[in-house]
């Protein structure tokens, strides 16, 4: 077992990243660190949880420390980090450079050169960037990225369309308040309401995504050249973003091509990874929020409502943003690097 | 004062047409319909009353009568319709040949060649294609629709638009409740939730666009030849469709060219019509369903968002589904058929 | 392992029943009716199946029959019922004098003198009233039944309270919507609402809640003579009902012993029975419907808020309302049905 | 016309304030006073407006200052304060030792011995109490408060019905998001959820209550003696609060005569009084807080649901939280302190 620490571990994002880890086949918790107010209570005074599982039992007395390279023992190689992305930019180069082998889920550096965005099934080959990362930086540790929850959630669709030569992506989204942290959106702002902009959110999916579709050539990431248009709206939702998308292709695709290649885009082999990982939906109505969002325990993307268009295909996609969208896509690149080797 | 008639009075398109009605500066309510259950019941009693005002005292005792040209007063030239659109394809060309002027909510017919699909702001010209119906069918009366709620709400920044040659229309929309009537959607499928598909909605949002923005040479209408490409959702808001459009278009459009093109689009000199027709916000965050939905008393338009793409413009756009999506828009056509001397 | 129907199977608590039932350690599903419209189709195709875990397996392509005692197989002793009251008064009493033992979750019946009312943990020698109901209506099978899903929330811990003697209980619910069926309430009158009566079910607390906690003396139920009064509203959650309970006791109650007495109250010895039974929270802020419904795997009863008044007592309590207040409850008296040697 | 300043502008019950005072028959805005962070700002800029009605043109460029008496003219006889109560409990006294007269909703100092709280329509001898305020503590000016919304709400049947003879009241109430302010209830607590406590909410209750309804002798309030419980939960609705009371009375009362002893409960000769101030339902589904909430222009209270029990009344009634509760409260209490000469 591997021992791991979390940083952040008590906001939203964090919360799910314990849930997630206790238990977990090939890490157990041995660091929690959050913000100095928090650091000496016991993670269940700090952490306003929110979940609607109790507490797990083995870190409900932990202490928490501070989210300081001093703090957090030595033989914590692998650390999860949901940090705020102003904190994450400061302390995870720091973290990276003391040996830490950092997994983040935090906004800042995604689109650093050297610093790998990955998702697992998509481009795993992405990870041999932390090389590159390592020689120019003369880390130990490493940096390494999942990207925003909303581009998570349309990248792994898009790639199986990819064999039909992706053009141009349209994407609007219908996101949940989670995605936001507990206090990121009121209810006075939410309730009979929904909020047609999120700061940041357009360009970030309009960014992530090229870069994960991208080819790694040993030395460098070239970003796709699809050109990727979003708009981003928040609803009534607690879990789960669900995304309509029109992609346009060189290659006509028919309806039964395009769900056969999501349908069959393969999973990867670690303990995360849900089979299938696109699951195709021929109902219309589907998928829902909160019909689907826990299809492959959270870690699966659902698709649906394929249709042809002139230059394309149009479809609707669903994830879990803390799940497959944030705490399990970090920890399923960390399940990456220790198969890789990076541990 | 015109004296009018409420074609399916009790539903909730029909309480807001009530509400719009009471009082209005030109018409006023003289007949009330509904099915054969309602009929010879009290208004007040018919109608399950959904509205945060109290039913107007003019009309709560008013005898509901079932749509039927024997059950309405001759005296009553025109009619507001929302029925259902199977009744409405039933009843209103037996209404219109009886010599009734017929203004419809329902979707029935709104395709058919000779019969007027108006936005007066957008296309009062159409209304002549009555001229034609009233050949072609020998009708004393007449048929003419408004639009679905959804089309409504993007076609009149997209006609603010056309000045750039219109091409390309790809729109995603976040609609309320409200829009499937009072049954329509059930608690247990929006609270926490949201809906990729509306049955018919996608097509409604394709097709009459282009008849809207279409060319009436005085004998027919032809659909513009823009590509209308819709996804449809449904979101936990009561009223207020928000809708993110992406509009090609031949001319390179900026974002001050189309603020100033939309926020000069004339309204129509009608009492419902109002002014200015379409509200620009520079605060991305707007328009929002619950804070904008009542500008212009519920008949504005309201736009945000707007931003340049490499094909056209991006912008969101928001109108009131049951007012100026529904009702008033009805009413509106109606002052435009007394108007222009149809009555 | 004993071969069960689901009377009932596609309805709300019917899909709660498949979920319960599919596995369980000693039933296995062998029926499953619905209403004659249904009859013939696959359970996937007739349930509109509304929960957030797929269609089990097992049942997906099971056939449903129509509720009717030819359709049933004979080998099936145990139905579980979840009908609409009207037709469960119709058909149950068929059923039970065919043979069949009917765990009913119905509304009919339940406060007939010779109907056992049950809740396991709590009165579980009301089951000795089957005897004299088949020797009062010469019936082979049994018919027993839950109460109301406000009533199970609140009367476990009044069972506790009961050793400080009720006398006076004074009840205020915020009910889910699921405790209406799919369609019982529309978005329209939830969203930014709340419904402050809900019909026949104030009635329901205060009648069942006094048999539940009466006495059996081997032929009859005597009400225990504790006044109940309730007021039940309909609120914009899913599933939990949280109720605001005044207990008034003979003897004086300190919150320290109330909460022992809750907590320490038995839970029995059958699968479905939660250990602990109550669990009582310190945070007056819980128990909470989203975040504590799942306790005890939706059977345990949460209670909270518990405070001394001159009279007695005040505390919050809350229960999954389809689970342990519906399907949960059914499977439960089945368990015991069992175990008791009624089948 | 009365110059009048708001203290707190910039908050949700700030924003009520000024869309009630632009335009008021009475009184016109004069100054407008924040926190350090906001002065010197617009108002549109310091106010994160969130009604759904524009910023009112005549303040939206007004500059807003520090809550200070050296910031505020002195030509400004009446404040109306809406602070945070620490803010309020260090800066009301010494605006009213300054010689202002401030009618303030924050709950600071409202169960003080000198300081008169009031609804007009209740107890508006209590203002009376000010002569005993300013000759403790020698002050030009005066300090008066209105009641907590949720005590507001249920107060005027209270009165009606304490002919009757009050002698215990239990309440149970489903307060809206917005009586929380705009950051109060964030929306992952409340959707699909709902808070069975509000702290300090109950005791608030429990105790004003017995104010409003205590006999004023000319020198001190004595408090009613009936025994008042409350139970307070938040729920998903925006505005209106709902509640459910128990009230045990010394005579017999029939449901007629509660409601005839409501229906006539005499309205206050004010503007912002509204005419009936009790509207009483027959219909047992009523008031609901999205229908019933802007009755009387959101100064009347609503009441349904009426039942006897065997110690008294059960009904249910209704306020605008923020409106009757909160900013209109103030304001016709300010009507109140003119009419009576202390201006």
């Amino acid at each position: 077992m591997v021992r791991v620490g979390i940083l952040g571990a008590t906001g939203a994002v964090g919360q799910r990243l314990v849930q997630l880890l206790d238990p977990h086949p090939e890490f157990e918790i041995a660091a929690l660190t959050a913000s100095a107010d928090s650091a000496g209570k016991s993670y269940r005074e700090a952490a306003k949880w929110g979940l609607d599982v109790p507490v797990p039992d083995s870190v409900a007395d932990a202490t928490v420390v501070e989210t300081d390279a001093e703090a957090i023992p030595d033989d914590v190689p692998l650390l999860f980090s949901s940090l705020p992305s102003s904190v994450g930019a400061a302390v995870e180069p720091d973290l990276a450079e003391a040996g830490y082998v950092v997994s983040s889920n935090s906004s800042n550096a995604r689109m650093a050169e050297d610093v790998p965005l990955v998702i697992p099934e998509v481009n795993a080959d992405h990870v041999g960037l932390i090389e590159v990362q390592r020689d120019e930086r003369g880390w130990d540790g490493a940096l390494l990225k999942n990207p925003n929850c909303s581009t998570i959630t349309m990248v792994p669709p898009l790639a199986a369309l990819d064999s039909f030569g992706l053009e141009r992506v349209t994407v609007s989204t219908l996101q949940a308040v989670s995605g936001a942290g507990y206090s990121g959106v009121t209810s006075m702002q939410i309730i009979d309401n929904a909020l047609p902009h999120i700061g940041g959110e357009e360009e970030k999916m309009e960014t992530e995504s090229r870069k994960l579709l991208g080819e790694f050539d040993g030395a460098a990431v070239a970003l796709h050249d699809a050109e990727v248009s979003a708009s981003c709206n928040r609803v009534a939702t607690l879990d789960g973003h669900l995304e309509n998308v029109w992609a346009d292709t060189r290659e006509e695709v028919t309806t039964d091509a395009a769900a056969e290649a999501m349908a069959s885009f393969p999973s990867a082999d670690l303990p995360s990874s849900p089979d299938p990982l696109i699951e195709v939906f021929e109902d219309p109505d589907r998928p829902q929020p909160r019909l689907d969002r826990m299809r492959g325990d959270g870690m699966a993307v659902s698709a649906g409502g394929l249709q042809e268009t002139p230059h394309g295909l149009q479809f609707n996609c669903l994830a879990h943003n803390t799940l497959r969208g944030a705490a399990g896509a970090s920890v399923l690149n960390g399940e990456l690097l220790l198969r890789e080797g990076y541990l």
